[in-house]
């Protein structure tokens, strides 16, 4: 399945993607609620997902192109970044391989939907790229093994952790750079894993700015595969439903390019990851 | 006014405490949510305060200690973190003074309320406190002048931005010692600004552990004052109602002590804040 957030009657809710048209799932599933992450909760993906799946023969559609997406999850409880966990990446910023993974926080005023144009602030010209793997989390989840860890991921979709490297560098910690509003595509949808069978660690990721390969590498490159950062996280705090994962970006960011290369208005830059789907955004000057 | 958050009716809810009692907003508000960050959106203080206040006076009550806490905003968009911001904490560290803020995000799942025992992790005994003073927001703003940024506070509490040191330093970036499952005390209760003639920087700020003082310091003493921060964070990002800042905590923290003391099971910790109130929590072993 795929589902797409997006606004229907002024507010969020959850949709199923069948080719062209989208069901709006709070009409086949009784007492849903319309809230993304609410209704993400109430799904219990991916153990839910043959039943939802059942539910939306001969549902009600509605064209797709008549409905304004939104960022994968709007509002997530937790988005929780990996930085460096492609060794070449780690090592094109002269980082040294991590033992343990970096790991910032973005929050939802800095995701975009796709199709949505991405804002280069007034006060940076530094924007750049990176193309992610993220999970979207199902159930609630603490103290994974990593034998047992897929177990709580409702699906994947790309992001495009876009950051802000001078600001990302203002301090040591990286949180500024990675929360300039609107920066961060997330999108177009979340694949649930049956969509997946090679998992998620065996997929081709790429971005393309305006048309041109940037990056072009292999989720089997992560340092921490998906099932060890779930391990990881979850030792610390509880995943929710909702909760996003992105899981680190391979090598070919823009700033580390001789000459560097950001990202400004006009631009066009595309997140592909193998099975998923393209996530595309427009860059503009914020206004 | 003084705002609390609790649970009513199996879910969250927003009040108002009027000495041992609390009205229900919804009750008194017509077409109020229930739901504490969209009441504060809602709301639209600190400008709605004093026709949220004139609703009051003979609104139904219900005794406060029939009423379970819940963190001062249980689910905040953003819980903005500032490191460093008390020049003696940053020194007693060996951290250079900052000219730039270090800021980090905590997720909702690291919060705890008033009264709630704080958990001190199985992984670790690194558990320390560490006493903030809490700004929540009360209507969107961006790009905040520090002569006009005090206009989107909706109030301030406690926190106890508890951290688990060894976790904290396993990487550069701090956030995953900041963001254990229920660390963090937020509260008792939301004090809208009029109750602080004074101002957020003229505030004395302590804690103590087991009746014995352990931080003692002036809020006068951050290195970025309150406009300051609200200035600076919404130069990057749009603040939201029920967004959560913690504006960094004063010397005496635990792991710099010689020797080094840390929470454990049984202890209780207090987070005092002048003219707002005591936030108290207990300590026990994640089960």
């Amino acid at each position: 399945m795929r589902l797409i957030a997006f606004e229907h009657e002024g507010r969020a809710a959850l949709g199923a993607r069948l080719g062209e048209d989208v069901v709006t799932l709070a009409d086949v599933v009784p007492g849903l609620p319309h809230d993304p992450v609410q209704a993400l909760a109430a799904l219990g993906l991916p153990e839910g997902a043959p039943a939802l799946a059942a539910r939306l023969e001969g549902a009600p559609r509605r064209p797709l192109k008549d409905v304004r997406l939104l960022p994968a999850v709007p509002r997530p409880g937790k988005v929780i970044c990996i930085g460096l966990n492609y060794a070449l990446h780690a090592k094109e910023g002269n980082n040294p391989i991590p033992d343990y993974p970096a790991v910032f926080f973005r929050g939802p005023t800095s995701l975009a939907a796709h199709g949505q144009a991405l804002l280069r602030p007034k006060v940076s010209d530094k924007f750049d790229y990176e193309a992610e793997l993220a999970i979207v989390i199902g159930r609630r989840a603490r103290h994974l093994t990593e034998a047992d860890a897929l177990s709580c991921v409702a699906g994947y979709t790309c992001m495009n952790e876009g950051s802000i490297r001078d600001y990302q560098r203002k301090s040591a910690q990286w949180t500024m750079g990675k929360n300039f509003d609107r920066t961060g595509g997330l999108g177009p949808e979340i694949v649930t894993p049956d969509e997946l069978p090679q998992g998620p660690n065996a997929l081709r990721i790429s971005s393309r700015l305006n048309g041109t390969t940037m990056q072009d590498s292999h989720t089997s490159d992560m340092i921490f595969s998906v099932p060890r950062i779930l391990a990881i996280l979850s030792e610390v705090m509880t995943l929710e439903p909702g909760d996003v994962i992105a899981t680190g970006t391979p090598s070919g960011v823009g700033y580390a390019r001789k000459p560097p290369v950001f990202m400004k208005a006009g631009d066009t830059v595309e997140i592909e990851v193998e099975g998923i789907g393209t996530l595309v955004n427009t860059v503009e000057d914020e206004g």
